[in-house]
C-alpha cells in the first residue's frame, strides 16, 4: 500500500486557503459514490492498510473529509441505492426502489442530463452493471430498480425521451443488452440492445480491454464515440479478484474516462459531468466478506488519490465531491473484546464467493471421497481464505449454512473480531469527501439532495427545467409509472428483508 | 425537542467566513467529550428527535461538525476511555487503562494542569464518577484508572506533585472521598479525603444543589473557590432519570461553571480550560440500552447548543472543540430489514436499569403470587419501558438473563430495528466539532492526540514542560507506576472481555 499522503495533505490545505472568497466555478463536475462505504468501512480499510505498512497513515480520503450526509429515504430511515442515488442526481429525496423518479413516480431530472443538455460531456464509470441502480438513478427514469432492460434501453438512448444523454459508459451488465435468444442473456424480450445501440445510435459497443486502452492513446478525432466499454455480463469483478488482463481496475477507467474528456472540451466553454462509483464496496458488505470489502475500499482510495493528482496536475477547473448512498451490512471492528485483528485479513487472495465456487468444483469431482473433500475444504478452502486450523464445528457449519460465500465471510470474521449486523443497510450517515474549487463550500452536514443541488448550481445547470420536459412527456410518464402489479413490486420490495442481497444473488435467474 | 437550529447554521457559517486568515487565538478553551458517541448514534438521536417533532431537522452538534478522530491505542485498535482521555490531555497515544502516563507508564503533562500553572482557571464538569477515567486522564496521572482512590486523591491536591490543579469539580463518585469506615465509602483505606480537601486545601465540598444554584448569583468576591460540587456516591443520573431538585442537568452545570469562569478571568489576561464531559451516553451503550442512550446524546447537544449560544452571546474570546473519545455498543439501525422505528423508544419514561430495580423491589414483595409477579412484569415493566404487548418468550428470556437491564434493553432494541454488537466499544472514528476561533483549522481527519496538541498550542501553554516537571519527580514517578501485581491487574485487564461494563458493575463492591 503506498499512497503520498504527504502530498494530499498540502493540497487539500492549499485548496482551502486559496479558494476561500473565490467566486469562479468550476468547469467540470465528478461525483464519485463508494457504494456502501460507512464511517466504520474508513476505519476498517485505514487499519488493514497501516497493518501491511506498519505505520499509522491516514488514507488518501481521510485527507479529503469534509462533512457528512443525512442518508434517509422518504419512505424508510434506511436508504436503498437507487432512493440515494436519485437524491444526489436529482437533489430531492424520494422512496427505496426509485430511479430518477419523486414519490408520485414522476421523472425528475438529473444532474446528468441537465449537463448533457447544455453542452457537456457526460459519463457513467461502474464496476456494478450498468445497469444497476446508482448508476441508472443519473440517466434513466423508471418506477422499480430491478426494471434493468428498461434502464439499458434509456441509457442507450433507445427509449429516453431526451435521446441519449451519456457519452462514456463503462461498467458490467452486458447481459440486459442482448436478445433473450441470447443464452447469456437476463432480458425477457428480443430487443437486440447491443445491435441497435450500435447501429442506430453511433455506439461504439465493447468487451475488449484492447479496446479501452486504444482511448489512452488515440487523438481526439479518432475517439469513438459515444462509447461503452462493458466487459462482463454480470457486474465487474471485485478488485482483488480482477483479471488485469480482461478488466482494467476502477483507477484506469476513471483516468482514462477523464483525459479523454478533457481533450474533447479542451476548446469548449461547457466541460463535463462523469459519475463514477466504486460499486462493490457494498456488494461485499452484503455478503459480510471482508476480503472483498477491505480491497474495493483500497481501490477506491487509490482512484480518489488519483483524481487529486490529476486534478491538481493541471486540472483545476475539476471539482471532485465524493460520498457514499448508505452504510452496508452494519460493520462493526472490536467484537467482542475490544480488539480487532486486521492481520486475519492478509491471508486470502479472492473474495468468499471465489472460494465457495472453487469448492463447489471439487465437491463435483466424480472419484473424491469424503474425506478428500473435507481435507480440500480445510486446507485448500479455510486455509486459504484465511481461516487457520479450522475447528470441527467451523468447517460443519459450511454444509449447513444457506450461503457458504456468507458462511465463509462471517468465521473469518468473527476471527477478526469484526460483526456485521445485518445482510442489507443501515442508517448511519457517511462522510463526504472533496477537492477543488469551491468545495470547502460543503463543509458541514448534508442531506444528500443538497449535495446534488450544489453540483448543479456549481455547474450552472437548470435541472428543474429538465424535470418540466420530462413531465411533460405523457406517454413517457405514463411508460415509466408502475401499474397495479408494479406497485405490488414495490411494496413486496420494501417489506422484504435483506432484500439487496436476495437481489444481488438472484440476477442471473431470468 | 426545541432547537433553534437556524440559529446556530448562522453562526457556524460567520465563525468559518471571519475567522479565515485571523491569526489572533482564544482566551479560554472548551474541551466537550460525549463519551462513547460515535456516528451511528448521532444518526439514531436525530432521528428519535425528527420523529417527535416530526420533522427533518439537523441536531445542533450536527451544525457543528468539522472532522473525525482516529481514536486507537498504543496496545490495541479499540481504545477505553483512559487511553483516549490522555491522547486528548496529553497530547500523545497510550495503553489502555493508562492515566496520564506513557507507555512506559511515566506521566504526562495535562493541558489542564499546563493551563493552571500559566495562571489560568481550570475546571471539570462530568456526569460520571470525577474520578472516572475521562476527567481522571484530564488532571491527574496513574498507571491504572480502577484506582479512583488515588486518582481523588489527586484531584483535591492530597498528593499531586504540582498542588491542587483542579479549580472546580463537579460530578459524581463521593464514595471514593470517604474513609472505609463509612458504609458508603469506596476506598480500602482510612482517609477522610473530603475533610482533608476541605481542611487543609480549603476546597467547598459540597453535595447540596442549593449551594450549586448559589454559584450564579454570589459576586466574584464570594465564590468559594475551590469549589467540588459532588451530589452522589456514584454516577450522576442517566438524564432521563434525574430528579431535578437533587442534580442540576449537565448543560446547567456546563453554563454555570463558565459564568464564574468569566466573572473569575474578567479582568485577568489569561482565562479558563474547562473540560465538559456527557459521560453516560457510554454507560448506556454498555447497557444497551437506547433509552439511557437517547436521552444522554439530547442532552449533550442542549448543553453544546447552550454553549454556542454563550459564545456568541459576547465571549468570542472562547473556542469550543468537542469530540468522543470512542464508540460504545457497536450501535447500528436497520437491522435486520432497512427500517428502524425511533418512536419505539418514545414510551419509556426511566432507563432499563430503573426499571429492572422496580421488579426487583416487586418480586421481594412477602404475599405477591407468581401470577401477580408474572402481570406486574408485563404490564408494569415491559409495557412501560415500551415493549407492548411482550410475547411468552419476551418474559420469559427476562429470568434466565444475566442482567435483567441489558436484557430490556436488547427486547426493546430488537423492536425498534437497532442492534449492538458488543457490551464493549468499537473501533470506527468518531466525528470532530467546533465553535470559535481557529477551531476551522480543526476541518478534517486527525489523530486524538492532535486535538490536544491544538488546543494547548491555541492557549500557548507548555505541555512538555508539564511532563518534563513530573517525570522529574523521582517519588511521584515511583508512586504511580505499577508493581509486579499492577502490571497483573493491567494485562488481565487488556485480556478480559466485556471489562468496560463488568467494571461499571461492579464499582460498589470494595
Ligand atoms: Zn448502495
Ligand atoms: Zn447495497
Ligand atoms: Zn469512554
Ligand atoms: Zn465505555
Amino acid at each position: 500500500m503506498k499512497f503520498s499522503s504527504s502530498l494530499l495533505v498540502a493540497a487539500s490545505v492549499a485548496t482551502l486557503a486559496t479558494a476561500a472568497g473565490s467566486t469562479s466555478k468550476p468547469k467540470n463536475y465528478i461525483f464519485f459514490l463508494p457504494d456502501g462505504y460507512g464511517p466504520a468501512s474508513e476505519t476498517f480499510a485505514r487499519d488493514f492498510a497501516n497493518y501491511k505498512s506498519n505505520n499509522t497513515n491516514m488514507l488518501p480520503v481521510d485527507e479529503l473529509a469534509i462533512g457528512y450526509v443525512r442518508t434517509f429515504a422518504t419512505d424508510t430511515l434506511v436508504t436503498d441505492s437507487a432512493a440515494a442515488a436519485t437524491a444526489y442526481a436529482c437533489g430531492k429525496k424520494t422512496y427505496n426502489g426509485a430511479i430518477g423518479v419523486d414519490d408520485n413516480y414522476k421523472p425528475l431530472g438529473t444532474i446528468l442530463e441537465a449537463a448533457k443538455l447544455d453542452g457537456f460531456m457526460t459519463g457513467l464509470v461502474v464496476t456494478s452493471r450498468i445497469t444497476h441502480a446508482s448508476p441508472a438513478g443519473f440517466a434513466t427514469h423508471t418506477y422499480f430498480r430491478d426494471l434493468e432492460s428498461d434502464i439499458a434501453d434509456q441509457l442507450v438512448g433507445y427509449t429516453h425521451p431526451l435521446g441519449r444523454v451519456v457519452d462514456v459508459m463503462m461498467g458490467g451488465g452486458r447481459c440486459f443488452f442482448l436478445p433473450q435468444s441470447d443464452e447469456e442473456s437476463c432480458r425477457e424480450d428480443d430487443v437486440d440492445l447491443w445491435s441497435i445501440a450500435h447501429d442506430k445510435y453511433n455506439w461504439t459497443m465493447t468487451t475488449e480491454r484492447e479496446k479501452f486502452d486504444e482511448l489512452d492513446n488515440g487523438l481526439a478525432e479518432d475517439i469513438p464515440l459515444p462509447f461503452a466499454f462493458i466487459p462482463n455480463l454480470d457486474h465487474m469483478m471485485y478488485e482483488v479478484d480482477r483479471e488485469s488482463s480482461l478488466e482494467p481496475s476502477l483507477t484506469e477507467m476513471a483516468i482514462t474516462t477523464l483525459n479523454l474528456f478533457d481533450r474533447l472540451t479542451k476548446d469548449s466553454d461547457k466541460g463535463f459531468f462523469l459519475f463514477i462509483e466504486a460499486s462493490r464496496i457494498d456488494h461485499a458488505g452484503h455478503a459480510h466478506d471482508p476480503i472483498g470489502h477491505v480491497h474495493d475500499i483500497l481501490e477506491y482510495n487509490r482512484a480518489m488519490q488519483a483524481i487529486v493528482q490529476w486534478i491538481n496536475d493541471g486540472h483545476s477547473d475539476t471539482a471532485l465531491l465524493s460520498g457514499a448512498d448508505h452504510e452496508c451490512g452494519g460493520l462493526t471492528m472490536g467484537v467482542p473484546d475490544y480488539a480487532w485483528y486486521p492481520e486475519v485479513l492478509d491471508v486470502a487472495r479472492n473474495t468468499a464467493g471465489i472460494y465457495a465456487q472453487q469448492f463447489e468444483t471439487f465437491n463435483e469431482t466424480a472419484n473424491a471421497t469424503e474425506t478428500d473433500k473435507m481435507k480440500y475444504l480445510k486446507e485448500q478452502i479455510f486455509e486459504a481464505y484465511g481461516i487457520k486450523n479450522a475447528t470441527k464445528e467451523e468447517i460443519e457449519g459450511y454444509f449447513t449454512a444457506d450461503s457458504a460465500e456468507i458462511y465463509l465471510g462471517e468465521v473469518l470474521s468473527a476471527r477478526a473480531g469484526i460483526n456485521w449486523s445485518t445482510l442489507g443497510h443501515t442508517a448511519v450517515d457517511i462522510t463526504l469527501f472533496g477537492h477543488g474549487i469551491n468545495t470547502h463550500n460543503m463543509i458541514g452536514s448534508w442531506e444528500n439532495g443538497e449535495v446534488g443541488q450544489f453540483m448543479a448550481n456549481q455547474l450552472g445547470l437548470n435541472v428543474a427545467n429538465v424535470t418540466k420536459i420530462l413531465q411533460a412527456n405523457e406517454s413517457f410518464v405514463q411508460a415509466i409509472g408502475p401499474d397495479a402489479e408494479g406497485k405490488k413490486l414495490i411494496k413486496r420490495y420494501r417489506l422484504q428483508h435483506d432484500h439487496e442481497h436476495l437481489h444481488e444473488g438472484a440476477f442471473h435467474k431470468h
